[in-house]
């Protein structure tokens, strides 16, 4: 063994076999949020109730865009067969990007193979390309956004989270001629709280930058159509550019930004990860473009989702279960220690039949440890409450805190 | 405008609206490689027979494959809802893994979203987390082997496309006690031609070097069982870690990588683009499986593709057509120059219905521009010599440059 493997063996060592054992997990179409579930190739399935999925609205089970992958995989093939420049731009990968500009009202749009690359892929030339540009970004954004902008090789300020004071402050501090760029999500992943948007967009207006916000988590979910919380708050047009994922709220795979027609195209040109890859398969755009337009027409699932969200939030607050906020459908609930937050983990799932994965570092930081919780529009009434009752359940066996509600991060 | 946003305005304005305008390709399953095709949604479809598809095989149209996928789809709808972690994985994720790593005769697999994102994200935890790592890396890698490279941090020596003597003068120059790691593919994307395997193997022995091979342009279709041209030189053992794609001869979506536990753990543990991300649909992993699983024990698609390529090669060797490589079906007709090589493809298609994108800088050297030509499994004989002859009316009327067959790069 050379030198090189030597240190993956003794990482493997010090890990253990086990570090990285992922649940199976066999979502049943038609019966969201029910799945099967087994711990390796060898055990039996079982029955679970899934608290964990991002498929927050049921749309990888809606008719519609199960019909519509089916059709494309007929008419089209299983792949695409090529990158987007080379035999891979199906008509379909045209349609979802007018349909998703649309969405958004902005000039343009164009799709990635994930959220992540569509993160990585884009900010790398939205911060990179044009000279000397000083990004400001939160200091909770995702890994993806963390990477497109370290790729951009880009100054950077990380301003705090959400803190709108702060932000002015590195605002006021920089050059006011340099090109300025502002990332930030709107609902963040895992915390569940909401940006204060208007505040920041009058910051980016006030100072000359350029907005690009993360909505993965909230396209389909919020505002009119479902176009997110920007759109909800009334002031889409004050953020230059909006990302989003296909592979939540649209039930599907994929990710895109939507924005200033220059800004798209330059992407289209210069980021690697767009070009340098096989696109989409035409199935997957199909179902995608099904699941949009139905969100657009559709308020049922953004009904019972909301429903759904505020009595969770209501169910543990109750309890006395902390949780860290109730401004979106994402329920983190805090356990705030490694260990416990696993054995929670365990439990909810042997016992209860409950699937929600515990959230250790480094997606969080250590001594915040969660259960991110995410109810969804296929969860009934009485998933809810059976829900809030596992965990009660848990909380009274494994001794963890409890507190009011709703507890700062 | 604020000024970020001018710079990309008069990027815009420089480059022209119509700078990266993508062919709309509607290939049609069950008679691949037909098409049909349209330059903008206002154009009318017209047919095409299709090119540059790296769908070699044909399996994207491969029954089993398309009945795997809705199969899927109809039994776990149409995303995975989650990232690995996070009640992403299916049973079909493990078992694709478990069938990749059979094939290569390895330890154990890991599948992502592509085989960009598997190339970056390796490359980045195999090539950044031994400390003081020294790479290798062929001149001609693909553009996602750079991106891995560049974002692991690691030093990096670039020895010249596929010279022996160079790679070794490099090992000899490098401290003896540095782990090292030596990159390369097996058959190259752009110039088609292979890489002295058992020399390069040797070497890494020789000097104590890992290596990573990537057979995205050869899994399905060399070797046993389509377990690629390592595989078949008898070698698959001797290189450390085999990377692929399920997008090309396997004809849906997603990459790999293939290797010791202990390396596949640790991608698995660290690896950003593919912790941070939803996994691959279960339907798209399903076709993925059976495209995979008939290619093990079916030679018919091979034994096709490697005549229509020997076929391709002889008849543009009669007519002084010149290309860069005869040892792989990519066949990289050489014009050498940009403008012309785009007058080329335009009337390829324009008048024989013939589609081969036209590769130009950057994604080969300028003064390289190439039709990069890909028979495949599904061109019939009269398919190929259309083409040849299409090739030969156009070198006529463009008046390019003939040469005797395969031409040096
Ligand atoms: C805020 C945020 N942005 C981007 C992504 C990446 O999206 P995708 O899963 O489509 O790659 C995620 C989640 O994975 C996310 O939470
Ligand atoms: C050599 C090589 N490696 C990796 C890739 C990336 O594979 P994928 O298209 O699955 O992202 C490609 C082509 O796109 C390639 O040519």
């Amino acid at each position: 063994m050379n030198q090189h493997l030597e240190f993956f063996s003794r990482e493997m060592t010090e890990f253990g076999a086990q570090w990285r054992e992922f649940l199976e997990v066999g979502r049943r179409a038609g019966k969201f949020p029910s799945a099967v579930a087994r711990r390796s190739l060898e055990d039996t399935d079982r029955d679970i109730n899934v608290w964990c999925s991002n498929d927050y609205l049921g749309m990888g089970q809606n008719p519609a865009v199960m019909e519509a992958v089916k059709e494309a995989v007929d008419a089209f093939g299983a792949g695409a067969g090529g990158s987007r420049n080379i035999s891979g731009t199906n008509h379909l990968h045209v349609l979802l990007e007018k349909e998703l500009a649309a969405l958004h009202g902005k000039e343009a749009a164009v799709i990635f193979p994930s959220g992540y690359t569509a993160n990585d892929g884009s900010l790398s030339v939205i911060a990179g390309r044009a000279p000397d540009t000083l990004v400001f970004s939160d200091e909770l954004n995702h890994a993806s956004i963390i990477d497109g902008l370290r790729h951009s090789g880009a100054d950077k300020r990380i301003f705090r989270h959400n803190d709108v004071a702060h932000l002015e402050e590195l605002l006021a501090a920089a050059d006011p001629d340099r090109p300025k760029l502002i990332v930030l999500e709107s609902v963040y992943s895992m915390s569940g709280d909401v940006a204060p948007l208007a505040e920041m967009a009058e910051l980016a207006e006030r100072f000359g930058a350029t907005t690009f916000l993360d909505e993965v988590h909230a396209v389909g979910m919020y505002g009119p159509e479902g176009a997110g919380i920007a759109a909800r708050e009334g002031i889409a047009d004050d953020f230059t550019v909006i990302m989003g994922t296909l592979a939540k709220g649209f039930g599907t795979s994929g990710g895109y930004i939507a924005g200033p027609a220059a800004l798209v195209e330059s992407v289209r040109g210069f980021s690697r990860p767009f070009i340098f890859t096989t696109s989409l398969p035409p199935a997957t755009v199909a179902g995608a473009l099904a699941a949009v337009r139905h969100l657009r027409s559709s308020e049922e699932e953004r009904r019972r989702l909301a429903e759904n969200a505020r009595l969770l939030h209501r169910l543990l607050t109750e309890r006395g279960i902390p949780f860290l906020s109730s401004e979106s459908h994402i329920v983190s609930v805090l356990v705030g220690d490694d260990e416990r937050c696993r054995a929670a983990c365990a439990l909810l799932l042997d016992r209860y039949g409950v699937y929600v994965q515990s959230i250790n570092a480094p997606s969080v930081r250590a001594g915040q440890e969660i259960l991110r919780a995410t109810p969804s529009a296929t969860h009934t009434t009485a998933d809810v409450e059976k829900f809030a009752d596992a965990l009660d359940d848990v909380w009274q066996e494994l001794e963890l805190p409890r507190g009011g509600g709703v507890r700062e991060a």
